[in-house]
């Protein structure tokens, strides 16, 4: 452990705070039963829209799209992945497909995540550092009683992870040095983009954030600063 | 009272939210008399301060320069000012005029603001919507107890107010059109130029927000959608 000069803690959210998967599927199933498509798996659904999130953000990051918050490009990615289930959009109400895609808005935390947050609060400030935007981030904790500090990451920062802007300008804005700022995530990758920046970094184990076959994220690949089982476990563990 | 439509609150912070006057006098006074400027009054060094904060900001606000964050300019202010209280700043260790700087993360909630945003959360997205940047208003908020569900304003949007930018970028980061979101303010300026961008408006009466004998916003210039007495007042007028 090495809590030495920690002031704050960033949070990734999709899967390490909050079960995405099951949260859009529980809305895709009326969605896709309504338009005929009642065969689909919601799961595989949540599974094929998720898969249109790291190529969407990509073109943001590589400068071949200026920045825009992520309901844009999550209402984009629906569009594309519809026709995947034999839908079309075009046939389908504007209003209705914005209302499944505020589906992300409505995703519930995994159990042990208000109490650990609310402990980790006494002793640090906690943040979001997510690729959400901040109506998202502000909704999905209005509902599920988040207790952030603030909401930065992607969109204050304009910038999204791994791009080392989304992880130093989330510093910068709460007046931190790069190693006062620890990264909490469920994703390896995410972790390491966050060390490379300076951040300090904990691994939080969601063995179903990916669902019941998942195979990756199982274990800390690298030697974090902090391997959690949950968020109550690393509150144990730093002493919150 | 025209509730129709209002999702989220801004609230301008220093004067309307704090006291700003008294938590700086406080901080100021001990060093005035390490320094030897004993005989000068605290409230009038804060005053001084605060004076420069327009100017400074205005610089921006016309593109005479970037975006900087507050706590930048309170700094820079701060150099200004002290000359005329006798005081050679490059004579003082700039460890101890950081931390008098950062007496502006230490400001005091007037007694009613505890209460009367809580009350407000349980219906409203409550933000910040002030010209402090984020560092400041999270140590504000986290010494205070100020249940923010976003820390929003001048450096998310990078404009300072009353620049239109600064309310219309913070009403679209919520996902709001600008007739969705409130600011609360006890300053009539504020009020005006968020009128003029489609905000709604509440007026909130400080009568100590500059001192004793202030004498400018005692009482709501124009026919604001809301004139309270206090938070408190307000959440009674919008039913929370």
């Amino acid at each position: 452990m090495e809590l030495t000069g920690i002031k704050a803690l960033g949070f990734d959210v999709f899967g390490t705070v909050v079960d995405w998967r099951n949260g859009v599927a529980r809305a895709a199933a009326p969605f896709l039963e309504r338009h005929g498509a009642a065969n689909a798996d919601p799961l595989a659904f949540a599974d094929a829209w998720r898969r249109q999130y790291q190529p969407a953000m990509e073109r943001v990051r590589t400068g071949g799209r200026g920045f825009v918050p992520l309901d844009v490009l999550h209402r984009e990615n629906l569009d594309i992945i519809l026709p995947d289930f034999g839908l079309d959009p075009a046939a389908i109400p504007a209003g209705e497909l914005d209302e499944l895609n505020f589906s992300w808005h409505r995703l519930d935390p995994w159990p042990d995540v208000v109490e650990g947050l609310t402990r980790l609060k006494s002793k640090f400030i906690i943040v979001t550092l997510s690729n959400g935007n901040v109506s998202l981030m502000v909704d999905m904790a209005k509902r599920a009683g988040l207790p952030w500090d603030a909401i930065l990451g992607a969109e204050p920062a304009r910038a999204y992870k791994p791009s080392p802007e989304a992880y130093l300008r989330t510093a910068a804005m709460l007046g931190l040095k790069a190693e006062e700022l620890c990264l909490v995530a469920a994703h390896n990758s995410d972790l390491a983009a966050a060390r490379d920046c300076g951040l300090k970094t904990a691994f939080v184990l969601r063995p179903r954030d990916q669902g019941l076959g998942q195979h990756t994220d199982l274990v800390a690949e690298q030697g974090w600063e902090f391997d959690a089982k949950d968020f109550c476990h690393l509150a144990d563990m730093m002493g919150a």
